[in-house]
């Protein structure tokens, strides 16, 4: 049984993906790192997860007998621990944007100076139903922010057949998205019956947005603005595109319908989805309207931020990293 | 002291104006009406509005013999009483949609027959930043929906220069814009922790917003999606706009403080605003923001919709009717 | 492999009980039954519960040949069913009231007549904890309301040893424990930002609470009060015991440590649980507090309760029923 | 026009005193102090109160010349500006615990050690329905904690008639009434869809409750324990009271009418209150019901822990002090 590692776990990320391995099937959490929190056990932080287990300090040498890891680090400090863990063949899924960029350049302006850029060309783009191929033979996979996993797989259809013109991706986010750190912004009493927008016109899944888009084929930049609601976990991504010729409603689905037909963890749903509908689970629900009154096409994504937005995508994939069925500990 | 009755004041757009008038220094309220609860205390069914007022059953004769009335019925009943009042030679607010719009066809294929089309020559659209001098002299003003108060003041600076060559609306709203009857999409566990497009391509504050905007020289329609959120009270709009030329943020800035310098419920904020800002007030806050990026005009809205989106924007209006400030009763 | 129906199956403890069953690897659910929701796929009105079984009319016929039944009817249209369900020889779970009360007068006089009083004998009271062996022999189990299973279950070790001279029980609960049926008082707007007392010396969980505890060697009656809380699933119970002698926390502590050792789905806490720690589980959390500076014992106990208060108490019997682990599809 | 300062502007009751302030009809706010923020505007900071004064850092001699101050520090560091602002002759009205407990052993057992405790004699509580004409006198006044100020109110009556023979109280309490401060217990995804107690057996206010019915009659030490709910502002207190001899709900309703009748800011209700109730207000809402099955008496009372529970109390003082209506601002 292969033996994962999960490197920063004090965080709602990490403690995440330590829950969904302590339960998996196949694989064996063999640790859970902290800094601050080392020694307690991971259930005190986050009784409902019930994963018993003792935080510990990375212990880079004893990591080195684990077979994978997750890294769940910021930005700017996963790199270096990433570089470790490689340097020691463990498999890495890392969570966070320090491998998500081909291009350091835009890395470098959206984020901070990168550690290690010689190592971004070995890393997947961890979005499991683009690159599943790649992921399965991947040594570091980087996975998605959770706005460009719910971007992609909603306008990923309309891209590929070059349908798209504009898109206009208005996001709503529950406030998980926003980290653990507590700050003015995720006060309870900030947040509650109240809803604004942020980071906007710079927020940084904007260049990871782009950047796939534009591998499938889609003009960039997208206009993409994020919007804080009182809800602990759920994005909403309400997709407006002007498309560059007519679309019909049954065309639309169509279209959906081929491209997802075989996706274990993409619904196509008749109506809009909440985040309700999707909430700890790994699926991306999308519902699409052929809008007759203005032409455009309008393509809404449910996805949980913390599950397929960042931690069960990272079990997804280490899943088909090791031959395993995609869906193994997830359901 | 002119005499103000409102017709229908057991939902919360009647309740809400019933309080306002309570307390109102130049208006005497002497009459709340409803069906159902006819004979209870307002205050039994409202309690923080704090209206010890008992409800009663409509007495067209009674009702005569005031100066005003705000009409808080649902659309298609409105009318008739409506028509009844004004045959009375009261003044009158109608919070429905039965004289919003021009078209009396329009209004036929969003809504339903109308009983008194005849009238709908005689009403004023109550926007009052837009209309002020006519809703003064008007005998029947039609207070606008609440989307279109916010998406109207969001955008008439740049439709009136002409700037606007597409727009893509996204609106998020607090529950008790649907209403006060218990349904199952405003049941407490429907609702929490949850957000969700509903209305796609067919809600009825479309044609309204459509009409106002190509007034004011807007190409239509436009694409607005509602969303529903965990909140009572607000809305927030996110507008996108393709402008019809290059936009930068001084003139884009410039461009609304001229329009709305004198504007004493207009406010131009500098970071985007959120629905708690404006709760209970007659505001509608305003953030604008010109996209180096995409080239697009960002423009957020914020109102609180039993407010400045219904009850308050027609006290506001019943101020100007009788030759009060505008804002009297509303700080 | 055992057969299982639920009859009632469009409300949240039935549907909820679908869902476990769907997915529970010893019983094979094979018809969820419902009267105005026939014909539609539970998934329809339940998205995140993804059960794609179409709800059907109940036709006793077809029902005598499963092996099992969960009713989750309301209490007195429950009892008939139940009756026509033993008469075919299934085991029956019964979530409603009707066959918890074992004195007919006492169910009489907080209930309506009942139409079955000769069952009553048969059931037994489906409080796993306290009735295991016997559960595991009866053809009728009446599960427990929410609030009696948190009561009894953080009351039983004080009761069992004589030493509760008074308790008072203050209960906090979310909305789902009022039902599905849209009314005022669950309706988003009254609920958010607010908590209020209901059922004010008058709850129908009372004279089951007291009749346990007298089983137990309890004084009856108790003081409950329940509060309706701004949340959609957990209960928490805040009991002060006046001890019938002085108590340390030590012996406290032991006290339910040696009562619930191996109990698996009953956690002793060392902090004070919230309701999130047992979220969509079948565990009851309580914290024990001996308290030194009012001599009274504090006991606080959590559960879900459309989970350990409903639904999954509902399976975790059945499971005994027929020989299973009692945890089986729990977890 | 007399003028005032608020000492310590930046945290929710000091910001909320100088709103109440800056609109007041009779006091002139000259100044609102915060050590972090100096300069900012008031309205940065709580964009909803609308107040454009900018805070500046606490200027004794600038202060000197204010006729009174509201302070709002922390326990142990108001001491020391309250008595620099006594000696400069304003009068003051302090909203921490400092000066709370007659007895300064008490104090320095809850807190810390007392750095003026000779100034606790000149100190009067501020209830103001239980102190008015000594407010009226005082040179300074102790604002009481919120809990308090709605336990005793919700038990004078029964206190000072000799019927509490013993009492427990069970608070709930919205997040505000923690304080601004960004913590792991007040993040959104803490709080949200969960309720927890707190402080069990060692809030603070505990003293102050017992102290306060002590002097009014009844047996001390009272059981209270705070529960923390998904919720802004808002306290619920549930008092279940084991009465000395036994009372009907007509005696209970008589002896509280009698003692509130002549209140502005007390009012009775027929039904049990909710915290919306009395949001925003002055006022704390009390329901009685005795209790037939259990011989127990209830007292609920809600009142707004950040309004009657802090600010607008401390203004009602204010404005006895400088004999003013009690009332007047606070409507």
């Amino acid at each position: 049984m292969p033996s994962v590692i999960v490197v920063g776990a004090s965080g709602y990320a990490g403690a995440l993906a330590a829950r969904i391995l302590w339960r998996h099937p196949e694989f064996e959490l063999v640790a859970a790192t902290a800094r601050e929190d080392a020694g307690r056990p991971l259930r005190d932080l986050y009784p409902h997860h019930r994963v018993p287990l003792a935080l510990e300090e990375l212990d880079l040498e004893r990591a080195a007998r684990a077979d994978a890891a997750i890294v769940a680090y910021p930005h700017g400090s996963a790199a270096g621990v990433v570089a470790e863990l490689l340097a020691r063949e463990l498999r890495v899924v890392d969570l966070s944007a320090d491998f998500r960029l081909r291009d350091v350049g835009a890395y470098e302006r959206w984020y901070v100076p990168h550690p290690h850029p010689h190592l971004i060309a070995q890393a997947v783009y961890g979005l499991t139903e683009l690159y599943r191929a790649q992921i399965a033979q991947a040594a570091l996979v980087a996975c998605p922010g959770c706005f460009p996993t719910a971007a992609i797989l909603a306008l990923a259809p309309l891209a590929q057949a070059g349908l798209i013109a504009d898109v206009v991706i208005d996001a709503k986010t529950g406030v998980s998205g926003m980290g653990k750190q507590p700050r003015d912004r995720n006060h309870f009493v900030t947040v509650t019956e109240n809803v604004v927008p942020y980071g906007v016109g710079e927020h940084r899944h904007m260049p990871e947005i782009d950047q796939e888009l534009a591998v499938l084929g889609a003009p960039a930049p997208v206009t993409f603005t994020p919007h804080l609601l009182p809800l602990d976990q759920g994005e909403l991504l309400s997709c407006y595109v002007t498309p560059t010729r007519a679309l019909e409603q049954d065309e639309l689905e169509r279209l959906y319908g081929d491209r997802y037909a075989d996706e274990p963890f993409v619904e196509l749903v008749a109506t809009p989805p909440g985040v309700r509908d999707v909430r700890e689970t790994n699926v991306c629900a999308l519902h699409v309207h052929a809008d007759a009154r203005t032409g455009k096409a309008f393509v809404f994504a449910a996805i949980d931020n913390l599950w397929k937005g960042t931690s069960s995508q990272a079990v997804a994939n280490l899943n088909l990293m090791f031959g395993f069925d995609e869906g193994l500990g997830l359901r």
